[in-house]
């Protein structure tokens, strides 16, 4: 089995936030909506029912730190949790805050037109700033 | 508190299939995807990080155990999995089985045109086949 690798095409869409135990913590470079995304450091897994038990529950656990940290911080109104890789087939977990009124409010965010990329100034803030939370939440 | 009672929305639009340890899973009333639903029996609970850790496992598990038998069942080419509530709130848990050329492949299902009931014969055929399967995974 080949070590993990990062998917090209989320290394591309997304910014380093943070390394957790099973998971990278990255932030979506798509100003439309705050969306973090965990990625599981596990080489050749798609589905979440093919982590071991173990991983699930890491996964679960930091799928809620995150969650519970990201809906405080930005006191948003609905969180998105969504694993789908159809696109990417590297499993990867999706949380995205939305508000009534947001793009595509409220269907979901997949698909939906073109990613807008933060300014440099921006991804480094919001980078701190969910770094911050999630460390001392 | 409340006892739980099942959202109308989500009684509307999906058929029982069976009571787990947590959650109800019933089956989308729709033919364009086979499509099961997760609905953790808590009353007043709207995002994953509000179960107690404990019932975060149980979710977790629960997801697991549909999923792989969904996947094995079906032979289906990619799940998606999402907790989304923009609509309903209450809190619930999407499993698709998801083909490339399906409706809207390879975008999401939420939100995409309108839903298509089954006949009564091919929803019972499901919900007894999926009933079987995840007793007997």
């Amino acid at each position: 089995m080949h070590p993990f690798a990062l998917d090209p095409r989320l290394d591309r869409d997304t910014l380093p936030v943070m390394s957790l135990g099973l998971c990278d913590l990255r932030l979506m470079n798509d100003s439309r909506w705050p969306w973090l995304i965990l990625v599981p450091k596990r080489p050749g897994i798609t589905e979440m029912h093919d982590l071991t038990p173990l991983d699930q529950t890491m996964l679960t656990f930091e799928t809620a730190l995150v969650a519970d940290c990201m809906k405080k911080t930005l006191n948003a109104a609905k969180l998105n949790i969504g694993m789908l890789g159809n696109v990417v087939p590297m499993l990867h977990l999706h949380i995205i805050a939305r508000e009534p009124g947001d793009p595509n409010w409220p269907g979901p965010v997949w698909g939906v037109g073109t990613r807008e990329p933060y300014g440099d100034d921006e991804a480094a803030r919001l980078v701190d700033l969910f770094r911050e939370r999630v460390l001392c939440p």
